[in-house]
């Protein structure tokens, strides 16, 4: 009888919507000629991602300047296989320049841990958050104390503000309190810090602690998004490895449907946090005729063409098919020989909503 | 007729209640046996301060447990000249010990800046907004981001904040930004701060820049009192100065009513500063039969029996007689052969307001 059961391990097939990327990570962004955009894109919409927000930091600069937005407009040219938009970055200094690009970008990004130029006056934020219109999302990697600091000045200016990244038991639950108190606070989690820990490699402070690990998974509640994010690319640079463009992208879906065939997630969690709450967060639009199909509960080993930190892991979870404009695109990890489709999002929702309807 | 307007420079008596300096520097607070404390009372009544708030924190240590406690209660009993109340220090974790101590100290302090185990993360300090009776004052020193941070968790928590000593624009423009959206937010400046800078004193971050220093001038309405704080002893130290524990007390009264006499300050922008914020912030117990008469208007050539910065600065008013407990204590700056009558009101308030009247 034990023998039938394992025989007859459920498979089934879920089917969620096309899913987004609130935080995809493209090396060569601001790099002329780069072709790092287009081959994330790609390598998204192999892995059910049919929409990317692209993180306006990129290896060599940021999109900080209407200059640097142009050349990541130029390079978001090169035939896109998924839909995407930019952002942009908020430096000490130019809180004005980014008013000019507020109608060609999907929102701003306040980085106090990213590269260059980190902000860390809160006069400089509070200058930001002048300049910027209300209705655009800010997004932020701020930690601990900054964190708080600029909790205070969204609260202050009763703006919304999205936390990217969190990875600590102390900024979660900063959070969690926040929240509770009516603050207009969402936040994401990295993919990589669910499934990673410093016990994996010890250290390794990108990762959370194996307790921090454990209270991101105990405020799951709290937890809006998942997220790619820099974290995959900035691991493999810290363990030495080939860092490639599109590192942690395919394992990201099959990693979250593994947890929903073990109980530790359900369909709904996943699609809340891959779809629902993305679109609902940063305005997106809706990607009709984008969709994801998973087979979830047959177990295999992950053997990746490129360096990953999970190549060898069990997963139960893989994507079959990825349909976007109401074409089939990618066949069991296969992407098909179609054109590339995608488009640049970014000036969808640059006005202020007429009315209150989620668009 | 100009020679007759100079003769005639106006004198004036100006009558003040007895004053509060909000921030009394103890050096030896905790160490036993020590006779600062009645000395910095003897000073401090001199100076026309019948009610001094002890900081809880002296050079040895500090008051951050029932034992320390104690001891600072012991030193409170060698006769104190004025009144006195006790705080208590809040530190990484002893968030518990201090909910035993709130019914015997008239505040909490959070220090962010002073001396040993300074606390930095927001969950030591939110565990003590916990702990800490609603109705008790928090006083902290923190500033830039951990001061965003602190008034994040006041904020959230709905509870009132004093920032002590704040010396750059920064701060106290983040405090009147606070104040404006409505936070229950107050502040102190040291008198030092509104009257020594760091172009008197080049490379001495303790005090604020000349820039800093114009900012808080021009933000007089945002500071809700003036205090004397450990900045003079601290001066002393960094400039190698012998550090006697009554520095900087009794410059304070002629230092501010000088600007009185030229024009920068009004006498109720003094009141209310030194006498109805305090008591009212604070929750002091109003001290009838104290007071202080200071001559406004003729000029003079500061020269302290120990050293100040102030030594040789030509100022325009000075203390001439202190009431206390309707007793005069105190004449042209000499203190009377009168027995100590201050008494510790550390208990004053320890119980929650029965009513909504301010006692
Ligand atoms: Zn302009
Ligand atoms: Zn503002
Ligand atoms: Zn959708
Ligand atoms: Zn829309
Ligand atoms: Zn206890
Ligand atoms: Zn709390
Ligand atoms: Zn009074
Ligand atoms: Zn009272």
């Amino acid at each position: 009888e034990i023998g039938i059961r394992d025989y007859q391990t459920s498979h089934r097939t879920v089917q969620l919507p096309g899913l987004i990327n609130i935080a995809a990570f493209v090396p060569g962004l601001v790099t002329r000629d780069s072709d790092d955009l287009q081959r994330v894109t790609r390598a998204s919409v192999a892995a059910g991602f049919s929409m990317i927000r692209v993180m306006p930091v990129g290896k060599d600069g940021s999109i900080s300047d209407v200059k640097s937005l142009k050349v990541a407009q130029q390079n978001g040219k090169r035939g896109p296989y998924c839909d995407f938009n930019l952002s942009i970055t908020a430096t000490s200094d130019n809180a004005h320049q980014i008013s000019h690009t507020a109608g060609e970008v999907g929102s701003l990004f306040i980085p106090f841990n990213h590269l260059s130029d980190n902000i860390s006056k809160v006069a400089a934020v509070e200058a930001h958050f002048d300049a910027w219109p209300t209705h655009k999302p800010i997004i932020t990697d701020a930690r601990t104390t900054d964190l708080a600091s600029i909790l205070l000045l969204a609260s202050l200016h009763s703006r919304r503000i999205h936390v990217t990244a969190v990875t600590t038991k102390d900024d979660i639950k900063l959070i969690a309190l926040s929240k509770a108190k009516g603050l207009k606070v969402t936040c994401d989690v990295s993919v990589y810090a669910l499934y990673l820990s410093q016990d994996d490699y010890p250290g390794c402070s990108l990762l959370p602690t194996a307790e921090d690990q454990a209270a991101l998974w105990e405020n799951l509640g709290v937890i809006d998004v998942f997220s790619v994010g820099s974290l995959p690319y900035q691991l493999s640079h810290f363990l030495g490895k080939p860092a490639d463009a599109t590192v942690g992208i395919s394992e990201a879906v099959p990693l979250l449907l593994t947890s929903v065939a073990e109980g530790k997630l359900t369909v709904d969690d996943v699609r809340l946090r891959l779809h629902d709450n993305p679109r609902d967060i940063f305005e997106l639009h809706d990607q009709v005729g984008a969709g994801v199909e998973i087979e979830v509960g047959r177990e295999y080993t992950l053997k990746p063409e490129t360096w990953s930190p999970f190549g060898g892991r069990s997963l139960k979870a893989s994507v079959q098919r990825v349909t976007f404009q109401d074409q089939v695109v990618c066949l069991d990890g296969a992407v098909l020989q179609v054109p590339p489709r995608g488009a640049d999002m970014s000036t969808h929702g640059a006005l202020p909503p007429t009315s209150a309807t989620v668009s």
